[in-house]
């Protein structure tokens, strides 16, 4: 299916402190800190050239992420986003194989479709695919 | 610093129930399954060409891993490791900044050296740091 790793998502509850702390331990600049209404966060992106690493806080308490951080109060590894040149069939193939598809895709804030596997599929791990 | 993303590690109850899910999801074959004596897991790659994807399963009770599945029973993002071409500067770097180093480097079953960040110095995130 021609996967990439695209980035990890790490869920925090201060933002701007994490932005200043993984500056500093990556050494290279973050992105611009972007909005996305959909998941109701902010987030950041560091691109170490081969993947990213993705920080993303909540915009308001009923935000998945917020919910996350209620069980994880200082943060943590919050999902895994693997890129692929054909979402649909990507995704066919999961329903296929049993793998639930959380929602229909949406654009997330780089304008890409993506769509999130249901953990309890994944050995609890959240997985974001991501088309192009 | 001229960090790379080296792979994304999955804590996972059944180590060969997961091969055969991550196999089937990726669509790039494992690698060999290794043992780690010292983390007391056994454990797989997968190769994304970018980057990869390591799933990790208890070999013991005392096992780190088994007490990260004693709180997520299904499995879960494990940690995040970076690849660095300078490891002792980097944990040096860490240590100025006031990121607790776990212990000193080990070798892992690849040969490298490594060690891990504080989670609670990293949001939650336990970050591997991996030399050459």
């Amino acid at each position: 299916m021609d996967l990439a790793l695209s980035h990890v998502g790490i869920a925090v509850p201060d933002l701007e402190a994490a932005i200043a702390r993984f500056t500093e331990r990556l050494g290279v600049p973050p992105g611009p800190v972007l909005v996305n209404d959909i998941q109701r966060v902010r987030l950041v992106q560091f691109d170490l050239g081969n993947a990213r690493i993705e920080l993303l806080s909540p915009l308001s308490d009923d935000s998945p992420v917020a919910a996350f951080l209620a069980r994880n109060p200082r943060g943590g590894l919050h999902h895994l986003a693997l890129a692929t040149g054909d979402l649909d069939a990507e995704l066919d193939s999961c329903r296929d194989a049993g793998v639930r598809v959380l929602a229909p895709p949406s654009l997330n804030v780089f304008g890409k479709r993506i769509a999130f596997l249901h953990p309890a599929d994944m050995f609890g791990a959240l997985v974001e695919m991501e088309g192009s």
